[in-house]
């Protein structure tokens, strides 16, 4: 929704140019707040708003900026201006804005902004996409061990602007090293010993990430420990960087909305679902719809091969409906219940004898209940059309059948993907339903033609 | 995995009641560690070697047990030491804890503890699960507005145990409404002018939550700030706790897991997978799976309705599970992109023409697709049972409707849900796939009937 009530104001203001009361429009609020009342205006017109404003505030109201947006002024503004703009963004923001970027304008962009940005840039840039080093930020507060209470408190009053976060001040030794952590808190509490040296204040069991770990496993180790921040090292156990809470609450909602796409066959969205093009987006269902329909396809030449079959037995063609979703259904309960098991760590690949042993005795509950359930629809509602006792149990047999195929299926294929080292929640669902609806058709034929014949 | 290494020597050190090794070990690790190395041991044991640590260290480890561990504890050790645990342990833990426990003995622990205490868990107590009020903790660092910064952080260093995060103060007046706020780092920043009062420092324009807000908004609006933590204000806006980035985080993985489990038709664990018993998990199972043979039965009943039809044309038979497939899985990848997007705040309900207009789109575009490719197949796998061009057509023809039908129901449905109020994630996709199997077969038929009477 578009808040309208400031914008002619703020057009008034741009047309006199009239610095003072833009930047005044500019601090009175929380930056995300500006940039809502922004939303209005075009991207020429916000740059004009925020490009007066004090630097800090300025580099606040673009992050908050979309990412059109952000691209749009980069695009179209002066490249001196943005320079200083990208100086001051946060490293590991400026290098996903830069990615979206064409190159010729990061190239130009990049030649105006001091080299020691300009490398942090081209470092951070090469991690690949899902690692914790793609998604740290450089500017990590490290402080000498020997520096006392006095000087770390004296050395941070003066630094503060620069960092991503004050609240845990990781102590290095002079070779960058890692050797210990203290908070702002300790660091605080301390305050009454100010002469205290860092080094017998601080912890040194510290949780730490690899630069090449996957995003998922370093936010599962943050949020199960409760961190405010995880600091990220090299292979030598240098300190390069550190990822945030609020980068890890970004990886939860980004994991968990790309489970939820997977299981249902979408390949994952790079962009919001409003933002992805009906093409693109078609794209990324049409491939998984194509895969699905040769397995539909498959239960459609197994049903061919039953065809005289069910010419005789013609009242059992209603059920199919019935018998392959009642398997679907089920299949793809087990699977996402291991899918998020698996992606939460409550389950690991060790539990898998447990898992196959709880879903083959919930099979058979869920699968006796359905049975149970077909029993007395088919003595009922399809009396007129089903012959005799022997017919009646063919439903209800099949179902109990089909229902542990489920669980079973739903349950040992996304552990099977795991074991493979890939992604459990990709092609699972799909395939659980591909399979069942094979299953399902085999099993309903030869339970009909065993009890039947 | 259970990490054996130490459990040897623990057991010694319990066996000799050596407590000053017995406080080393409590205080040598990270508490998370040292909680996992004592994996292996029986809930007295594990109490047997905390009971003897510094309490805040005590509390920390005993955070990190294992619910289980955790309520076996309660309910079998020394009720007066475990009241001093209760009175250590954060307000918003120490509910959760409790209300899993058992009555008589809540009752029994909170006459232990100083009346302050139990006053205040019996106030978090009553918020509605899911709200922030439930959410939140009552260790809330509060300030006044007329401290100068060497007072405030004066009074920070003497009481920061106390609070659950100090990196956002909040400056409240006498009557404890909410004014402003000063960060840690702001607070460290203007050290050099140490008689700034707080006033003057701090900004007025804070983002807070409601006490009956919904957990899902309220760390929906957090994700977007970045914020740290978010203040919680009653009706009156006294401020009255906070939520801090770690149960942000634990509300974002859960309401994800919810949603993920409800889009799979499971209702929702209170539980991880392994620790919910077979009945239990049955049963969430079960009473979807029930509604879904429902709808299986509804669309039986409808495919009965067409029976002579059926045997007229027993070549249509095989591809009963095709089309239906096709429409089932087109919306239920509609549905699941739709309620994600609900979700993460994406689209809202004013979209819904967008929406429906793109998913009409994509409807036609995969319905087109998939038609072809049901062309394709007919005159070529089925050719010797398919008669003539026009029965030919049928199985395409279909498969484009349905498609459409699929996209349409899909992303229709979850709106409804939310317009109405309810959780979209809750019904849409079962929902989705039983109306489709129904307008699936319907639609198939009556194709059928149109191009081949």
């Amino acid at each position: 929704m578009i808040n309208t009530l400031y914008l002619p104001e703020i057009r008034e203001m741009l047309a006199e140019q009239n610095v003072a009361e833009l930047r005044e429009f500019c601090s009175a609020l929380h930056p995300a707040r500006t940039a809502e009342f922004m939303d209005g205006l075009t991207s020429t017109e916000s740059w004009g708003v925020i490009r007066v404003a004090d630097r800090p505030i300025r580099k606040e109201i673009f992050t908050y900026f979309d990412i059109e947006r952000q691209l749009e002024i980069l695009r179209t503004q002066d490249r001196d201006e943005l320079g200083e703009l990208i100086t001051d963004l946060a490293a590991d923001d400026r290098v996903d804005i830069l990615n979206e970027l064409e190159e010729e304008i990061v190239d130009d962009l990049l030649m105006r902004i001091p080299v020691e940005e300009r490398r942090d840039i081209l470092r951070l840039s090469q991690y690949p996409e899902g690692t914790a080093g793609a998604v740290m930020t450089t500017e990590v507060a490290t402080l000498s061990a020997n520096l006392t209470v006095r000087k770390a408190l004296d050395e941070l009053s003066r630094e503060t602007e620069e960092y991503e976060t004050i609240y845990y001040l990781y102590i290095v030794d002079d070779d960058n090293q890692l050797r210990g952590l203290v908070s702002a808190r300790q660091l605080l509490a301390a305050m009454r010993t100010p002469d205290t040296q860092l080094v017998d204040l601080m912890e040194t069991d510290i949780v730490a990430a690899n630069v090449m770990d996957d995003q998922e496993e370093v936010a599962n180790k943050v949020a199960k420990l409760d961190l405010l921040a995880i600091p990220v090292l090299d292979a030598e156990r240098h300190i390069v960087g550190i990822i945030t809470h609020d980068d890890i609450i970004d990886v939860v909602r980004e994991e968990a909305t790309e489970d939820a796409h997977r299981i249902a066959a979408v390949d994952p969205l790079d962009e919001s679902y409003l933002k992805t093009g009906v093409l693109t987006l078609s794209w990324k269902r049409g491939i998984w719809l194509g895969i699905l329909f040769i397995f539909a396809l498959l239960t459609a030449l197994a049903l061919k091969q039953y065809d005289e079959k069910l010419e005789a037995w013609a009242w059992l063609v209603p059920f199919i409906p019935l018998v392959i979703s009642s398997g679907g259904n089920s299949g793809s309960q087990s699977a996402t219940l291991i899918i998020t098991a698996l992606a939460r760590g409550h389950v690991t690949l060790s539990d898998w004898w447990t898992i196959v042993w709880r879903e083959l005795l919930m099979g058979m509950l869920l699968g006796g209940a359905l049975g149970l359930m077909g029993y007395l629809v088919t003595v009922t509602l399809f009396s007129s059309t089903i012959p005799g006792f022997l017919g009646a149990s063919v439903v209800p047999l099949t179902l109990f059948l089909v229902v542990i195929s489920g669980t079973l299926t739903g349950s040992i294929l996304p552990l099977i993907f795991a074991r493979l080292g890939w992604d459990p929640a990709m092609m699972s669902n799909p395939f659980v339903a591909g399979i069942i609806d094979i299953l399902g058709i085999i099993i309903y034929m030869n339970v009909a033609i065993a009890i039947l014949l």
